[in-house]
């Protein structure tokens, strides 16, 4: 039985909304967190014990990996350099070689390749000429991304002409260093997720498909299990295989996120196609706190400190769906006098684009949650 | 929307299992929780604000409760002077005269029998002339109760003899200042309990009624709802209504129990006798963190700040049993391996007779429930 003082500590690098969601998961099983960001109000301040520090400051990140049993983070964009200085110190989950591939677009796309998982056509855009090559391979239009530091629709833009992909292309090329890359536009019929976890033993479970939608570039509602598998059933399958395979792969410990576009014109056969991962609870498993049997963030706590891992199922009422609210928050009331309406707020000052909580409702009928669902999106109006 | 450093804040007189639950579901809020114990290793230490002092320290109190947008308590002999010390500085939920009354076994069978709720047949002891008198109202044998600071079946004995009776009462009275109550011991059928809600403005929810089951005087298992309810389904509504008539009574805010004992001898008409009530959350709720839309510690975060109440219906499992874990625990990991388990440790360090931890699994099938729940009581050993 562990004791406060002397019970197992995780140590997350960054302290924002997932690590607070991860302290909340770890302290039900008694087991301490310790948050390191650059800010003393990071959301995860609420609860865990907060370190301050720079990200590139090696002493800091020794001290704060010190007595961790395990370090994990909470965003991808970790510098390598802080996952080696945590790595003397403790055990580092997921594997620095995880964070590597997921930091660069180009690495992960050729990893999924590389696994036969389909992905949208893409080429890696080093030089103008390459851009050249991909119009003539891809064809336009292209939307061109950054392959480092990307988030949220940032360092993205979809070009239509030759003209614009090669100015677009020499703008993102003179402010990301890292090079971009060049990927078709499909035919988008719906966005989803898996949300896998994998412990150090092999064992890996998966939860049900999740159907996404954006706003804005950021995600505005999730729903699970996805909708589209009512009427594509094998969908899910083949989602969880591709997860299943990355995380195999890259030797994975934690919660994983793979986000895959369904492409393919109305009427013709959909394609499942893997867009990136997040080596990371993710936002698409939000609704797992309440829908599901055993949470994403109770389920990277087990992971990361070996553990059984705990059932992905959902809860009884079988379907969930979950909204952002972003920039601008209802008052908590309005929201908390819905009935059955799950609320969690990240302890954020409001500020446009900023994620600033969610909320999740289960319903044992899809359609009466679509209704509900629908009324609360009235409530929630976005600052984005 | 509130923030880490400026949101509201609630202060816990109490830093135990139930502060520690009561600021996880507060934290989902961005509520911070500042708790207050005599020892720094108490289990709400591990994510709440803790503040070590005597309860009987005017000043400590003060500085507790300046700066707390409300004063709530995780135990319910709390005494009076430090509920007043409070008072005087934040509100204080549920008020001071709900406590007195809980405190003191004759005063809380006064309220129950003032409002016409039915209870065992009990006589208020300050001699032993009165334990003559309820030989002879009540019979033999009797239960004597110390009136005061009595739990977890602590304080009190089964006399089944004239000289039982005077020998335990003389020692009892000896070494309770307060006095105590002789009650009826009745036809034991099943003990029941409420865990009741009420809003500042008067609106009032429970959770369906909980069946419990004790060894050696502590809680060993609660099912929700109560399976008594499947050839008996009046009793829900009496055993609501019970709650409700003293909530109103008390001017309550947040969560109250009612523990209720079905007596009668089979074949015969139940009879709902209301036993005793605890103005806190209680461990016969644990269960409504997994089981039901909204957990009793979210609502009484609710309540205490004036917010509506979330839904009080169970989610769409239908059917939740809790078991604690007293005085020694099994490996984590060999709980958490059982398919849905959720498991909540306290941070405390094992000692026989200890609360350390709970188990809660849900089912959408009462006979399924049972039987997955006669697997995990054979992993859970206690040390009472």
């Amino acid at each position: 039985m562990p004791h406060a003082r002397t019970g197992p500590c995780i140590g997350v690098l960054g302290g924002g909304q997932l690590a607070l969601m991860l302290a909340q998961a770890a302290s039900e099983l008694a087991i301490r967190v310790r948050t390191l960001d650059t800010t003393p109000d990071a959301p995860a301040a609420l609860i865990a014990d907060h370190h301050v520090a720079r990200f590139d400051d090696p002493d800091a990140i020794a001290r704060f990996a010190s007595g961790c049993d395990v370090v994990t983070c909470e965003f991808e964009n970790v510098p390598a350099a802080t996952l080696e200085s945590a790595a003397r110190h403790a055990p580092v989950h997921p594997n620095p070689h995880a964070f590597a591939t997921a930091q660069d677009r180009a690495l992960e796309r050729g990893l999924f390749t590389s696994l036969g998982i389909p992905t949208p056509r893409w080429l890696a855009i080093d030089t103008l000429a390459d851009v050249d090559t991909a119009r003539s391979t891809i064809g336009l239009p292209l939307l061109l991304k950054t392959r480092r530091l990307g988030y949220d629709g940032k360092g993205q833009c979809i070009v239509r002409t030759p003209d614009e992909a090669r100015a677009a292309a020499a703008e993102l090329l003179a402010s990301a260093p890292g090079g971009l890359i060049a990927d078709e536009v499909v035919d988008l019929r719906a966005e989803v997720s898996v949300i896998a976890v994998r412990a150090a033993g092999g064992q890996t479970v998966s939860y049900p498909l999740c159907q996404n939608e954006h706003r804005k570039g950021i995600l505005w509602k999730t729903v699970a299990p996805a909708p589209i598998l009512a009427s594509h059933p094998t969908l899910g399958e083949q989602a969880r295989a591709a997860a299943m395979r990355v995380a195999a792969a890259l030797d994975y410990v934690g919660v994983l996120a793979v986000e895959f576009f369904i492409a393919g014109a109305p009427g013709a056969a959909p394609m499942l196609l893997a867009n990136e991962m997040a080596p990371r609870v993710h936002n698409t498993g939000h609704w797992t706190i309440e829908g599901a049997e055993s949470s994403q963030f109770q389920n990277h706590v087990r992971a990361v400190l070996g553990l059984p891992l705990g059932s992905t199922e959902m809860r009884g009422a079988a379907h969930a769906a979950m909204l952002n609210i972003v920039g601008r928050s209802p008052a908590p009331a309005s929201l908390l006098a819905v009935p059955g309406l799950s609320l969690h707020l990240y302890a954020k000052s409001p500020r446009a684009g900023r994620k600033l909580g969610h909320a999740t409702i289960c319903d044992s009928s899809p359609d009466r949650l679509s209704e509900r669902l629908a009324a609360i999106e009235r409530l929630i109006t976005w600052d984005a």
